[in-house]
């Protein structure tokens, strides 16, 4: 049997961070990751001391040593290539391998990082490539709950959640995994268990492919703050205009999420969609330099959004889902500003003064009502 | 024209240092490589941002990165060969190359370090990769002075220093540049010039092959702390038996520095010699496994001493300065344990608690009143 351990450490990286920004708010990208990927590294020796210590044979490896191999994309930079050999051979030789998350090397033997969630993303993908029977995930949180218990009453902490479910709820703001590792254990089909590392008694979740056997599951309800939304309005209903659009901001790294274009007869050339408000400003730029060649004659933005969302399978085959969540917003009082559903979500962009009414309120009808069903 | 600049930080590794000392007074000692090498990588991203900021082209380097290869002594690695592509490359499209000092890789690709010194010693070794004109280390003192400005009165500030001379002073304590990095620069012919980091104007100290074309140039005096004497009472001269222990002791890493044997009809059986105090107990030890096998029939040790020299090109031959210097310490009521002598000085072991009054009055008779010539 194999399976991994991880275990967050972010104070170093912290640290680090603030000393950066003591030297320059906008550091070259390279040297960040530099900088950034020593906090790893110290804890991989730290850890190693201290098993040592315990009468155990460990062995660290930074990313380099291993090497996990990246793309260039300093700060967040995805996994290309993993070689396990020195990892099997310690592990046959009953050692206990410790590897760096967080952390990778380039083509050319940069230093890369792999961005938010980044040591999660490690684990999983190493777990994936040695063919793991599971990936332990331990976090300071004692697994997923149905909602995020800071903000929400009479939780549930859910036992088993698909990945896909998972995917909704990581990308929808509850911070316990990144979908970039939840994604690599869909892929592989490597389990996930969550588990806290200060308690010890407490049962985590499994993040599996298991889907749920009832015809609906409403998994929980997520809330994502910091939202901004843009409103392109057109002179024409130019052709290909969305996919320049969307093509060049992603070519800048920018994430677009929900997408809006309605075709009613009076604002089909109009395009709505949502980015992160710390990418707002440089999305406004992009576009500003753009507006002739996208035949744009305006271009609107607000920000104070929040994204809530409910999660679960079979969302998409109960049309019921959809009218009691835009019912409870009535009776809330709550105005939508957007709407973006897919097979297991429904999200709704609502003012962020609202949200955590909003949040409660649908989780109260969902979740703590009925539990498992409409 | 290409020199390099080499600058000490050592508070980020004392604060490395003191944090594993919580987990472990004995870490493995690949894993205190893993975790000192970051010392340095934090400072060379944080270098380049700051040169960044002020407008140059910058580009940091790991040691693994360059690469520096060493062999596989960890915590003393010495550098075996240095890939200065990258460097070239980076040096011929006028980027700043900040190269981590102190650090690099073996040929499983671990982590190594250098051990004391070993930032400097980097410095070196790449501008005699480099055929550098010259290599200039940055640190917190102004130069090479006659004698420690701490302990001694009216120093003097030395301009120019041989090789020799500069190997001597800095294997007897005068810590401006440890020995390693001063011997790459004699095998390579690597001009270093010590300058202080914070006094802009004050000139500093060439250490190069120019010797001194007086008859005698007494460069200065210096001190050294923490010495201890082993004496090994023989029943037998046998023959190989200085061979042996001093083999064995080379085989576990000890440095023996003043060794004397007198060849004296009743005292020919023994032999006495210092090491550091931290290296004794670990000394006695491996001298006690082997007391049969030398034919040592006792072994005494005595702690508290320290090793006073005077260091100038053409002491050997200047009999008059040994006799002077003994002539002082008669003066000054000093009683001599060990006497040491080679081209370029005369060390004395003498009690701790009167080796200052040894160096100044020795100082004070050499340099301060005859500044060059006896």
């Amino acid at each position: 049997m194999l399976w991994l351990w991880y275990q967050h450490n972010g104070k170093t990286t912290d640290r680090l961070v603030a000393e950066e920004a003591e030297i320059t708010k906008t550091p070259n990208k390279r040297e960040h990751d530099v900088l950034l990927s020593t906090g790893e590294q110290i804890t991989i020796a730290k850890l190693c001391m201290c098993l040592n210590k315990l009468g155990y044979d460990a062995v660290s490896y930074t990313g380099w040593q291993i090497p996990i191999i990246t793309n260039s994309v300093f700060g967040n930079a995805r996994i290309q290539e993993i070689n396990t050999k020195r990892i099997e051979e310690d592990l046959q030789n009953r050692k206990i391998v410790v590897i760096a998350g967080f952390q990778g090397i380039d083509e050319d033997l940069n230093i890369t990082t792999l961005g938010r969630g980044g040591s999660d993303t490690t684990a999983v993908a190493i777990a994936a490539s040695l063919n793991a029977e599971r990936c332990d995930i331990y976090t300071d949180v004692d697994g997923v709950y149905s909602a995020d218990p800071r903000v929400v009453k009479d939780v549930c902490k859910i036992e088993t959640i698909s990945y896909d479910e998972m995917l909704e709820l990581a990308s929808l703001g509850a911070k316990v995994l990144h979908n970039r590792c939840v994604e690599i254990g869909k892929k592989h089909n490597i389990p996930i268990y969550v588990k806290s590392t200060f308690e010890k008694e407490s049962r985590g979740t499994l993040v599996t492919s298991n889907e749920c056997m009832e015809n609906l599951c409403i998994s929980g309800v997520a809330k994502e703050d910091n939202i901004a939304r843009i409103t392109l309005i057109g002179k024409t209903n130019k052709i290909g205009r969305i996919y320049k659009v969307f093509s060049i901001l992603a070519d800048n790294n920018i994430n677009v999420d929900i997408i809006v274009q309605a075709f009613g007869e009076h604002i089909s050339k109009d395009i709505s969609f949502t980015v992160k408000e710390h990418d707002l400003e440089e999305t406004l730029e992009i576009l500003n330099e753009h507006v002739k060649e996208f035949d744009i004659e305006e271009i609107k933005s607000s920000t104070g959004m929040s994204k809530v969302s409910i999660v679960g399978i079979g969302i998409a085959n109960n049309p019921g889902v959809a009218a009691t969540m835009f019912e409870v917003l009535y009776e809330n009082n709550i105005n939508m500003h957007m709407i973006s559903t897919s097979e297991i979500k429904i999200s709704v962009l609502v003012n962020s003064n609202v949200a955590e009414t909003t949040l409660n309120a649908i989780h109260e009808r969902f979740i703590t009502k009925d539990t498992v069903s409409v």
